[in-house]
């Protein structure tokens, strides 16, 4: 079994290491949900297992007998509970389990471990449609983006770790001879050397991508040798639930222990994540969530921990060569997933002047106008609507874009989803706000809301998004410029605060999507977090090199 | 001049890069002080030049007009001042200075950053003498490990931390275009990458090796394009000083600004260390020193840390071929620079049974005693003696060998110096601990102190060099097995303490040695500190890489 895997994915490793460093464009799993590339059968049979699962205990996880079955998902879309429960172990037991299993996936090799680890990720394709239909329920996203965002986007940014992982860990000698020449004679020793894991991995996922933003630290963590207990939200558990159900199945398969993987469950009355993100034997640490609990587990001891918190986004208005494409750009963008992603632009800064476009100048009321145009054309286009808003994954998220305050240029709205007729949905809100009233647009605000800030002048917004960028943090920024000089000065500014820029976006690409294989994923320069997916620091930092060495024998 | 730095360096370069993954034996710089390398003169010359820089400004670099001229050196070898002063500076003008800097040299491309930083590390060679001259009479190192440690060896490491932040920095493209298929178009972006400097550097020299523990962190954030203050142990400025002079007249000469690396000395009565290392504007910090400061250092927030700190280094023995081989090695390594380096043994577990030798079984109580005379050998050796003691750079050493506690096996000794007669010496004192009594043996005692402890087994004296190196830190082991299944269990166990091993080590090499381009000095994964010379995470974590996309144009 073991041997046919390397057969199996050697091609697949080495394509994706090469990848990393092209940063062309590069996916090993299809993103079209067609029956072309998945069968045409996979859809149904995946709606159906949902429906079956249900007010159903998820028993697909081979760990021992549970101390208890919890669960309290619900669906944005039906606003019910999901009634499924997952089995929930003490974090000592899980601890326990983990350090056992530590001793046997730290010895196996690190090209083993990459093929099992790919192993897991083709099984899972099998299971995209599932894991979308989980995901669709507990986070509200729209069927296409649980589709892509949690299958093969969230596989091939987890095949990304491993093959990062899978460099660095081969990228000194298991052994050399080192001879050094004293003159009469030569000092011979052999040496060789380890790539040693650093312990017990914690993955605390995040209720809006429980699979995309949880496998990047997963696979980084397994790929170098660590076993890993994932604590999904308590909101967001059957997506990642199937994942490490997956990888368990693959590990047995192997021979291995499967508490090399383990799913670590909050109970209703139970949050078990400090007690493990403390514990002496958790050793490494990803999170994705709020800066406050983040911040948290920072400065805890004796961990190396890889964050994503909240940023502000800005989007730096200059001059552009059509405002009816950048509009139509940006009103997606904002409204995609109904703002709840962590690249959703929130503040956009626009000149008192207004800005060029192509030979006119455009007022600044004309640009706010225009704006707000596009993103009612996009709310009230019921064929496209749902499709891209989704639903809210939490009440608290709703209740925020209700009682956001400014100078109102759109309300937001209930649109009506005619699939769901119950689900929990929020239109993007538009709120004028003037650059000196910073505190208004100091924070993020998680949700579908647009602070439209005036400027004095171009130089001005992009100060202040550089400021916002370097105390607040920030995942993107989007800046419209036809001048040369001006896109230097914005990379320049924008690079000192450790945030992306995309430029003049139009049509069919928007600045919140990120492709794996060749965008940096959050860049770790600032506070929306300290971690990138997946540069060399994202896998080094979860081992040590330690080195060896002996006279060689006459 | 620029572009001849190209021509002049660019084989070194790619050796250098290409030496880190081979990891056999490769060195820049001539360690033999021979007139055939260096040339006939060179030493009178630095001693001449030594001589003169006594009670004189050292007006050498180029930082502007001094608040105050500061100095506290004095030579181990003759207990006297050197009376040589610093130009002082308030810490807000260094830092003002470091970050008008920093927005020109982090402008400067990679490569020719490492060129002019390559062309400083030739400059100094010439300077090597001094430098040697300048350590001995700072650190009380003898003259051939001052030249060998602060001369090549140090520039060794900077050149090697100069190739790993090369190699990093040059390991995503700069550019490509990535191109989707979307069925019936394509999406094209073209997208570009940089890696962006982290911000202004402290670097925090120690006592005892000021040029070897400081280049490498100072040439490390310099290659990747961040400024670097130098803030050198108030009693060794001389060493560091000269190499930061050598560094300033290279940038100079290529039309740079020298605050790029600029000397920061503490007064007398105003040590500038925290102050520096709390200012806002210090991003990565650099520090080789206590245990006590290198924690305070790595909690404080908004900063990057590499430390290096106290450690306890065992010896493990359990079986040899030749017992007098292996105490001539041990007593050397114990007794080189008088226990004063941080990779020097200090506990030696025996089992109580003895070990073997051979065919032999020898008695605890003889391998002690073999040890003993070993050690009592060289000392009283007057040809040997002086250059490997050298002298003890701080009276507190001296008194902390001297009420050592313990069963006493050796006394120290003050042993004379011929050539100076006035030299703070020490010679190693042997103590017996029994391994109940942890309390004893648990913590680093700097010097020339070696603890003799007594273990049931030699599963007990791996257990127990495990758990000090992962308690309280290690740097070094030594382990004497002729048993292959014990040789696997020390490594596995030390392994998971980040400790490296070097096993059997008899004749010409010593423990506490360690090869730039070869041996990963410090793990990074024990207590003893949270950095490695020179492993990839030492150059990524002082830069940020940020990503840029647009549009293609059609």
């Amino acid at each position: 079994m073991v041997l046919d895997l390397v057969d199996k994915h050697q091609e697949t490793l080495q394509a994706a290491v090469q990848a990393l460093h092209k940063r062309t464009f590069f996916a090993h799993f299809p993103e079209n949900p067609s029956p072309d590339t998945y069968g045409d059968t996979v859809d149904k049979e995946a709606q159906t297992s949902f429906k079956e699962r249900l007010h159903t205990r998820f028993e697909e996880l081979l760990q021992p007998e549970a101390d208890d079955w919890v669960g309290q998902e619900e669906s944005p879309y039906e606003q019910q509970p999901l009634g499924i429960t997952y089995p929930f172990f003490e974090p000592e037991t899980l601890v326990a389990q983990a350090e056992n299993a530590f001793h046997v996936w730290r010895k196996v090799e690190p090209a083993m471990r990459a093929f099992i680890l790919i192993e897991s990720l083709e099984r899972l394709r099998e299971r995209f449609f599932e894991i979308a239909y989980a995901t669709m329920h507990t986070t509200g996203q729209a069927f296409l983006m649980s589709f892509q965002a949690s299958g093969p986007h969230a596989a091939d940014r987890a095949l990304e770790a491993v093959a990062a992982g899978y460099e660095e860990l081969t990228r000194f000698p298991e052994s050399a001879e080192w001879e050094k020449p004293m003159g009469k004679y030569n000092l011979k020793l052999q040496k060789s050397w380890v790539a040693v894991p650093k312990g017990i991995a914690l993955v605390i996922g995040c209720s809006t991508f429980p699979t995309w933003n949880t496998v990047p630290g997963l696979y980084a963590s397994l790929v170098t040798g660590n076993p890993v207990l994932v604590k999904p939200h308590p909101k967001a558990v059957l997506p990642i639930a199937l994942v490490v159900a997956q990888i368990q199945k693959v590990l047995q398969e192997n021979g291995l222990d499967p508490a090399i993987c383990q799913l670590a469950v909050d109970a209703e009355n139970r949050l078990i994540t400090k007690e493990l993100a403390e514990h002496r034997k958790i050793k490494l640490i990803d999170y994705t969530g709020s800066t406050e609990f983040g911040n948290y587990l920072e400065q805890l001891p004796g961990k190396t921990t890889f964050t994503e918190k909240a940023g502000v986004n800005s989007v730096i208005l200059d001059s552009v060569e059509d405002l009816g494409k950048v509009v139509q750009n940006l009103a997606f963008s904002v409204s995609l997933y109904s703002g709840q992603m962590c690249t959703a632009p929130q503040n956009f800064f626009i000149p008192e002047a207004g800005i060029t476009a192509g030979d006119e100048q455009i007022p600044y009321e004309e640009v706010v106008q225009k704006l707000s145009e596009a993103v009612s054309g996009l709310v009230n286009n019921p064929k496209a609507a749902p499709h891209v808003l989704g639903a809210i994954q939490n009440q608290a998220t709703t209740d925020r874009v209700k009682a956001a305050k400014g100078k109102v240029v759109l309300n937001t709205c209930d649109f009506s989803n005619t699939q769901f007729a119950n689900a929990r949905t929020c239109s993007p809100v538009i709120l004028e706000a003037d650059a000196t009233d910073k505190e208004s647009y100091s924070r993020e605000l998680f949700g579908p809301i647009m602070l439209v800030i005036k400027t004095k002048d171009t130089a001005q917004s992009v100060e202040l998004a550089q400021e916002l960028a370097l105390s607040h943090g920030a995942i993107s920024c989007g800046a419209y410029t036809t001048n040369p000089q001006v896109k230097e000065q914005i990379k320049d500014a924008m690079s000192l605060a450790g945030t992306p820029v995309s430029f003049n976006l139009t049509g069919g690409i928007y600045l919140n999507q990120n492709a794996s294989f060749s965008d940096f994923h959050v860049t770790g320069g600032n506070p929306a977090g300290n971690a990138s997916f997946t540069n060399p620091e994202f896998v080094i930092k979860r081992f040590t090199w330690v080195g060896f060495r002996e006279p060689v024998s006459a």
